[in-house]
């Protein structure tokens, strides 16, 4: 049992916090011989970076991450590899304007943990959120591009689909427009609007709130497990473990109440190559808690940040009521961000349940799938 | 590590399948001397079994649920207490009629957990779904209704809010209601109309989704914890375990996606009697994965079952092309059943993080809120 | 976490009272498609079985198991196999004559747990011993039987090797001769010692100390793992987990203390068949935490129980001072039953590590042992 | 699960090789407001650390802790406080001369983990022993000293008891002159003695076997938990963890086996202040599986560590025979230096059970201790 970790095979802890002097994580349960260096991590930090676009919090942090165990490379190889040992990262916090916090220590903003940290933990680091603040997600992103060189083939991507009430057109969804945006956007025309209005919205001092959704393609057939390791079970759990998420789909989601069984049930058929073939994906890839075969298909809602410059009614730590204004960095719209943050969350679950399937039934399944 | 295990300081593994000779669970970690008896559980029980309605599955079980370890009472006793050690609680399974399956030995039924676990395990108890059946959720119930023995004061409970696309009107919500119709519907005149909508349902051989709002009245402040325990993630991950659910939102839910920062924020006065008082409950009671004190909120969408006996296009295990019509015995709307089974892991849930915060933070914080 | 479970992959939670209805247990993450049926696990419970000789207690329990999930047959199957969901076990209580122990509901036995239950749980099932009966270890010995079914070629077993200061002649050692005696000694001279010895202990009220040794042959190489999952670590966790368990050694386990470097570094040369051959086994199997290839080696002492009839000063539970005399039916000699436990156990813990590891490392050493 | 995590509720993970820039730990589940500096750390760290005697490896680490995260003072505080969320201590490695360690690339040492980590894990960082050197043991007496910060009273302590065949005399053991020689030797006659034996086996290129005991003063009663989270079990997989250990005793240990019961079972008076007085204490403080208010007491037995300048025989990685001889800086005898190692265990293993036992049982114990 661990307060900061996550994962049972592969598994990860975070520790840091906004305004300490690093942040870090330990992977615990990594396979030995993958190749791994710095940069195969750092390229999906960047995508994480604050600072890169007007649309994120302002604050400058270059989140250079270093490996300090766990790999390893001498002159008769020619590449660094995993040792199976536990791979620490961290990355230095570098631009921590501490004194733009120096107000909240006495007030408890609205909507926001200042006031539960204070009422468990009877002490709060209050300096950028502390534990709280989203800077501890850079860690799961870092774990995530570690979990992704594992599986072979395996690919996972997500997208902004929705800011505010601005969805995205589908027909117009575009995996390549993802990264020619500030927003993860797929579709280029929602992508223009999203600016004028997020612009708008950070002038005004207010935040505003999104939905991501995040696919994995070529997921082995098999993995995942009943009754309380379900595939669905544990990715809800990891995406609702990310700051501001308040809502998790599989599939359909939500709109899954609205069907009846025969319009839900993902009907097969047998392709040509003696593979199956769904001929839709209500299902979101996942039967029973155990993967399909099918893309793995999960949709996030983010709420706006508590954090704005527009004045809410609150208390301060005495229980007087106070009217409060961050005016520390903060991002608009945390979603946008969010989106490498739950790609990441998405491969570490499926690595680790790769790992657990291939302990517990990876020899009686190639001994033969039916019945002796 | 358990697939079939779920809570830390209370936890709860299930077992058993659909037709096999019983299902039972084992409680671990339940504090000692909390008064218990087999009728305890019996009454939640006996709000989730089978057969009490004709929008549920006809099969007919008594679902007795007998104790057996955990507790004890001597004639010195004037009741029977838990001791701390393991509760052991069984059901027999009674009314099987496993004839009834043995066609879907050789086909997967769309949309089932049948074709995933036998390429998971290569081998798949098909007699009413083995254990993939809901039949599983009862054990949950049972747990759950020691677990609402545990912590004085804490009230919960829930409603199935949508069936289909019919929603209650919220205006006319009335608890008292709830026990008054076979929906768990707090809507008296929507229930009068599910009615009507289920009838049709259930005789042209289909099924169809729902969605469910449960509540905690309550609730300690302080609970949960940042940053992989915390208490929406854990509600989020028990909830998704249950059977069909595919959906699942805390406080507002994927509404927070369209709302501002302002707009989201709950603010926050201070009440007459020194407690503060929350002017909205958008977060759900949870800030930070801690709980604020207020109450509890969350939804969960569950899909149709996906044994109907309308046709539908599937492989048989040879890997030909197959249509299947399920014939079996299965609720319309398992959406119903499912009420007190989301009101059991919620009240686990809440359990075991009010036992894991006095295990860390119950000394510190009596020692007082403030830094020294 | 869990109190009452052990095992990471292959997880086993027992539950029961010494004279409650049954004890049980619940097997989770058994590979599926093993051939498995109840009288697999009876022969091992057998051996464990009390009642079978007149050096251990006369309680009559045929310890009768049932399997009541987790395994599967249909007309179709030539056998019945795991499934790979739970596994629950069971046994009823069948002899449990409480009225022996209602005396000592008010009295504390030195060396007992009576004391230590009441302070830490304010409440104890004093039949039997309730919880901390011995009688729980019968489910480790069916799970344990379990477990031996799995890995192909792995041989566990165990052997009394000193009772009291009687220990046996090493040079005697003969594995048939294990069930030729009640003792399970593997030295035919020293069994009919132990048996005048025995006989005499017994006839005086009193109870008498034992060491058992365990070997494992055919270890797969690698399995365990640094740092806090140790193969010798769980190993003394799983043994000094059975109830009277006082030592723990792993090889030459206190004797190394005596030992210099060159003495107890096991050397290695190579053998005919390309695989190493190791000088000598002081290690026990054992390098770093990880299996080396050589038999597993471990002994454990068992402290005589403190249930006898002879006199003993303690308190009652008002705190008064008085004398105890235990009156119920006691085994003279605890250590003798714990053989076939410490099997048991020692199988889990192979099984389990062989599980892990398949998980993390099987497919990495396979791609071959040398950097690339 | 994790291979590098232990405790439950108070959790440490460790990370780091030998010869890497650093090494750390982790320690998830400390309760919040406890006063903690870096100096609180270094003080055991000190008593560890290895160069402070001939008698311990040369090699030369200051042995630095830093406090990343998890503390928090601002200019309102006396002092720095624990905030409840993780605590990451780091020590950067200095001193590392990786080139004595070159050859060893391609030998295993006998005796040595070198050849289990390659078999495992097909790769090994083979600098200083890498994962495997006892340096991870730091991290240990760091997270050990923050645990011995927060039950008030405990008093944790340890001793060299024998080295090689030489034991201490008991009757001149004074806890006073365990600082005022290098082996931690509570007997200062025989600290002389080991002098003279040490210098000669080091100078012969040597090494020895040594037996530590430990206590533990003021453990509260009822803390433990049957069955498989038995204090006496998980301080033996605390103390087996440690590097070189091949045998645990609880209490008596291994003469518990020729004891008769009514020599063994520790006797109870009444105390004039109410208090239980026990009058004997073979069970070390330990009476199924619970702390019976008594000293904890328990030893652990060292092998001789397998670095050493003599010949052994072994393999290459390829292979071929060899005589391999280890000519870095070893600690002659390992169980001097890994005496503040099994205090710090010993700490962190009451201190999770402390936490434990809170969460499961403060509240119904508090209500009384006799049934209602």
């Amino acid at each position: 049992m661990s307060y900061n970790s996550f994962g049972h095979l592969f598994r990860v802890m975070t520790w840091g916090e906004s305004h300490g002097p690093a942040i870090g994580c330990v992977i615990d349960g990594c396979p030995s011989r993958i190749a791994l260096k710095a940069t195969d991590i750092q390229s999906d930090l960047d995508k994480r970076r604050p600072g890169t676009s007007r649309f994120t919090t302002q604050r400058q942090e270059p989140d250079q991450v270093r490996i300090l165990s766990g790999v390893f490379q001498d002159d008769t190889m020619k590449q660094q590899l995993t040792t199976g040992t536990p791979i620490s990262l961290i990355i230095d916090n570098v631009d921590q304007r501490s004194k733009d916090y120096s107000e909240i220590r006495e007030t408890y903003r609205p909507g926001h943990a200042d006031f539960t940290y204070d009422k468990k933990y009877g002490i709060r680091d209050y300096r950028g959120g502390g534990r709280s603040s989203a800077r501890e997600t850079a860690m799961r992103v870092a774990a995530g591009a570690v979990a992704k060189k594992i599986v072979a083939g395996l690919n996972v991507r997500g997208a902004l689909v929705q800011i505010g009430d601005m969805k995205i057109d589908r027909s117009r969804w575009d995996w390549k427009e993802v990264d020619q945006n500030p927003f993860f956007c797929p579709d280029p025309v929602m992508a223009e609007n999203w600016e004028n209005y997020l612009d708008r919205i950070r002038k005004s001092g207010s935040s505003i709130g999104a939905i991501i959704e995040i696919i994995a393609e070529n997921v082995p057939v098999g993995i995942g497990a009943p009754v309380y390791a379900k595939l669905d079970q544990e990715l809800a759990s990891a995406l609702m473990s990310i700051n501001a998420v308040k809502g998790v789909e599989i599939g359909r989601g939500l709109d899954a109440a609205s069907l009846s069984g025969e319009e839900n049930a993902d009907q097969i058929r047998m392709g040509a190559d003696g593979e199956p073939i769904f001929l839709s994906n209500n299902a979101g890839g996942i039967l029973g808690g155990i993967s399909s075969g099918q893309s793995i298909v999960a949709n996030l809602a983010l709420k706006p940040t508590s954090s704005i410059r527009l004045p809410g009614r609150s208390l301060d730590i005495e229980g007087n009521e106070v009217e409060v204004v961050t005016t520390g960095r903060h991002d608009p719209c945390v979603g946008i961000r969010a989106v490498p943050i739950a790609e990441a969350m998405l491969a570490i679950v499926l690595l680790d349940h790769v790992l657990r399937d291939r302990g517990q039934n990876a020899l009686p399944r190639k001994a033969g799938t039916r019945p002796m």
